[in-house]
């Protein structure tokens, strides 16, 4: 039974986790802390592992305490740019058997939809993004979006391929899309919709899609759990939640 | 049986217009001209109504010569603007027993999607618009993804919906599309594809899609040929087949 | 200001119903009845209409007293047949200001569907019904399915269409679906999905998808709220939302 | 440059064959042979590899023939039971440098939608296919269908997942589809499409759906490419292009 504390534990997305912990096999929810609570109860409640939903401006602090008191992390808190995770990784070198996940994306399922996007890339002449989200997201596009067309453009250079095929002369601002690494990206905003994204593929006479929709926010759950069970095991960073994944 | 002569015959739409009218019930093919055939043909062969798919360069003068004649006429030229609209009132207008049919979409599909928008638009917050077509083509967003987002703007004006709800306040150039006239259009391209348009609709909970998918050039036929079948009953200018058809 | 009373107000749909009309504009939650509960309640409270979300064994006793009472009724339990509607048929006779709405089903984008679907149908040679939903559903198919693929029959018997074209010699039984008058249908059963369908019509070269998604179980009420505002308007029994919208 | 001879040649899928081999960097077209012409051409004419799109009445005949003299084959011709394979085995003993390729689908994105299939249904409670077909196909469900239905309840099986979740107590036969291997596989038939296939996986709150659309019979050319050109590095007998392909 891993004793597991959830920092960010009265958030909408620590609520979810909280009520995952306590259901999951194998896991024991111990502490729940969210801002105004002492983080020492971490320690007197004997978390072994925390799960960080908190804030771009705490969950360094959070991760400094985690790592001088052994206590693993699996962190959904974005805000890590290269300078952070340097930072991190010094810490860490201080505690060898400790480790801490940051990952951008707990859903399995976009996890899959990436590594898919990525293996057929070099099959393909044209691929593209479209990312569909609810109508109060900030950005556009999407971070995983920017993510998934980021891998693509990597895996055609490595496959020798050269841009993808556009004719367009003539148009409209915007009507094609985001330019990430040559590859387009569509973000659309739709009331109802919460987050999906679809990935095309298409050569002479065929296209291959992929598409990922989470309906709900608890689509999350599982790959944080994923995250929980297998951290004792990655001691040290590791970036990315696909690393905890057995895909081939 | 009407006597039907196709202007631009040997090109690849004349072709496909060609064996059509051959093979329709109640259509007889009398006159096939292209670029350097005599256009007197369509007289002497007694042709009743024409198909002109030419070049916005010829076809005003094609008009004119079949309206001279008292040649019914089905246009799917493309380059019609205001003033040329204007020129061919005029010159029916001492033809009155005479019908000219411009449309833009002879795919009774698209026409279908059009509708169906125009008709869901006032029970929806939000609505984007996504055309999808081989990467040879040059104008992007296509004509008829434009001219859906304008009529799904009018049917919202109409029913006094305000703008769609985007609360996005960062990201990249082009990533939510086109705008025309308050709506986001976004245009795909993909090899492997033909022609293929969608429109989302979204409320709190729910989506409605209306999609169409050509995927062959031949899906315009049926339409050229119920152009041929009703103009001579609608004498005058008729711009859009749907008006020909009976949707309700 | 329209007094509501709501009955199976504590079940799952009923307190999405009660939420949804303290919310609405122009709407007035008076009483909130559930199993126990004295229905008389409705008539202290000055209840003016009533949404009934409750069960086949108790909702004919509930319209009676409503009907007695000179309260309009808008009804989303299940299980009316033609007795049951004639047994309405001839309450309502002697109450003849009072309405009632029998809807089967109040989302407007599965209304907007079907009768999208309809008016498509005489236009494409083959059709078929594709519903999803979560796996925990008692019934295959979905009786929106049902009475979509009942109403697409209905619509091509009309413009004289005959069969769908199937070459199908050899398979597996049920490979094909379900036969609804003709039409086939297809269930699947998906966890993460809650209730969607799709109507594929095809013709040469070209098909035309209507699909509707309910992501929340809220998506309801915006359609009971529509019945509610207009129930006043329509004396006597109606069975079917789709008679309260203005769509052509 | 390989020498490639085409067997079925003025078949409708051996004319795209013969074309694609004459565009093909590296491949050489030196023999085109069909029912009536005599098979001793392959080797006046130095054919190094055939394919072989034929029928199943003949194509034992001509494998014999091909590894007899030493020629490798790609073959697309349908009727491989176990004892053909067997047969071929024998055969190939004694010519341990030939190769022969019997793959029943030569679409790089077919085989690419059953690998992702495979990858990730190990993640996913939930799983259906749907294969959508013109309606003048004799067997429903797709040979494609089921071959991806039983390798994913073979991965299923492999990682200890139960039976899908399925509450149907009711409903009209053949709405839930065919059973396959305890997949269940659905199959359309609509006017206007060629071959396209889905998965739809589910897990709580999200779904993953890995969709393959042929839009043109050349589709499958690439892939006979692909195998004419890796056959004389795989000798003996070769049953799937997935072994030609490399995909992690």
């Amino acid at each position: 039974m891993i004793k597991v504390g959830v920092l960010g534990a009265r958030g909408r997305v620590g609520t979810e986790v909280c009520r995952g912990v306590e259901e999951a096999d194998g896991l024991e929810l111990v502490a729940a802390i969210d801002a105004g609570d002492d983080i020492d109860g971490l320690v007197s409640a004997g978390a072994e592992a925390v799960v960080d939903f908190t804030h771009p401006d705490v969950v360094m602090d959070n991760l400094e305490f985690c790592i001088d008191h052994g206590i693993h992390a699996v962190v959904g808190t974005t805000g890590f740019d290269d300078a952070r995770l340097d930072t991190l990784r010094g810490w860490l070198a201080d505690a060898p058997s400790t480790g801490v996940l940051i990952a951008p994306n707990f859903s399995i399922g976009a996890i899959l939809m990436m590594r898919f996007a990525v293996a057929a890339a070099p099959y393909y002449e044209s691929v593209e993004v479209v990312e569909l989200h609810h109508p109060t997201k900030a950005d556009a596009p999407s971070g995983t979006a920017r993510r998934t067309a980021e891998l693509i453009a990597a895996a055609r250079r490595e496959a020798g391929l050269g841009p993808v095929p556009d004719a367009t002369s003539t148009g409209l601002d915007g009507a094609r899309g985001a330019d990430v690494d040559g590859i387009r990206v569509h973000g659309l905003r739709i009331r109802g919709l919460v987050a999906h994204q679809e990935v095309l593929l298409g050569g002479p006479g065929e296209t291959l899609t992929i598409r990922h929709d989470s309906l709900d926010r608890a689509s999350f759950v599982p790959g944080v759990l994923t995250g929980l069970r297998a951290i004792a095991d990655h001691p040290g960073l590791t970036v990315g939640l696909e690393h905890f994944l057995e895909i081939d």
